[in-house]
């Protein structure tokens, strides 16, 4: 039993650095850069307020844990803004390394029981995960809406960038509120002739 | 369905202002003081990761959405460090009146869940509220263990203070983990006679 508080509290220590990760997005007061814990935060809180949103085959309870351990790879592989240019692959990669020297840390079960976790939603293909990837795309708009476009202005991105980078996943896996948050975002484009 | 969004995205953009609500401790680095939106993700994490160590009684989905809900109303009440002098019932008015203005932001079936499940929490007398304060006391120390004891020093906090003020609340929830941590936090007190 000590071993393994040993490995549980080594891998809690580990996963405070997320904490120091910078997203592109700043907080809706707009005052500095959210970082990938707190953003971990909302984006759990997220699927705990929309969860009669997601479909009848969407397990929230597996939902919120997805995304509590979604963003710990950005330890050592950062964040990769969605509308920066970056190797995807190359992305890609340093990410399954994260996941590989970080998971580990925790007792055997555990290690495979979220890397699981962490592998289907970065895959994309069952219910939980695209509803998951969906809010984790909504929560930024949101922030923007708040800040006058923070990360859309920095990096110049126009409603039909938004379209087609952000809601056709939306979409997929919440097209209530896509509809809904596309009719909230649309004028902040059009008043700039970027829609 | 609209209104319905309203509502929920109204109080999701509004808890974004955990984030700007420091404690009393720093992050594990050392570098800064922890907010309360990412000390909720930390400590989510600690329930899902310390899940095995709680008894059977315990419901680990409940646990978490408590810890996920617990600091809201912070937004409004503050932090109130647990070494600090701070007049306890004042305290808790503010964090009542807190939790009547933000809760009811959410439609209203999520409002009663919420503010029932902050209830909960507050008054400890459940299995589930009851692990879910232990963890959360339990976090600080490790913190406070990276970082050359940030809130201790602070505060010239005592073994025996940590004991009566920690220990008990964390022994009731989690008699495994407070001796395992216990041991480890000893000899930080130890080497300055503070034991």
């Amino acid at each position: 039993m000590t071993t393994r508080l040993t490995q549980q509290f080594a891998f809690l220590q580990e996963i405070d650095k997320l904490k120091g990760i910078l997203r592109a997005t700043a907080i809706a007061d707009g005052s500095r850069p959210e970082n990938s814990g707190e953003h971990s935060w909302h984006i759990a809180m997220y699927a705990m307020v929309l969860a009669d949103q997601a479909g009848s085959e969407v397990d929230i309870t597996r939902v919120i844990k997805m995304l509590l351990i979604h963003d710990i790879v950005e330890i050592d592989a950062g964040d990769a803004p969605i509308h920066s240019q970056f190797d995807t692959a190359d992305q890609d990669a340093k990410e399954q390394r994260a996941a590989d020297r970080i998971f580990i840390l925790l007792p055997e079960d555990q290690s495979k029981e979220f890397r699981a976790l962490w592998d289907e939603f970065e895959a994309a293909m069952t219910p939980d995960a695209i509803f998951g990837k969906a809010i984790d795309r909504v929560q930024p708009l949101l922030l923007n809406l708040a800040n006058d476009g923070s990360s859309w202005k920095e990096y110049d991105v126009t409603l039909a960038q938004i379209d087609s980078r952000i809601g056709e996943k939306v979409n997929k896996g919440a097209p209530w509120i896509w509809a809904y948050i596309r009719e909230k975002i649309k004028p902040w484009f059009a008043t700039r002739g970027l829609d």
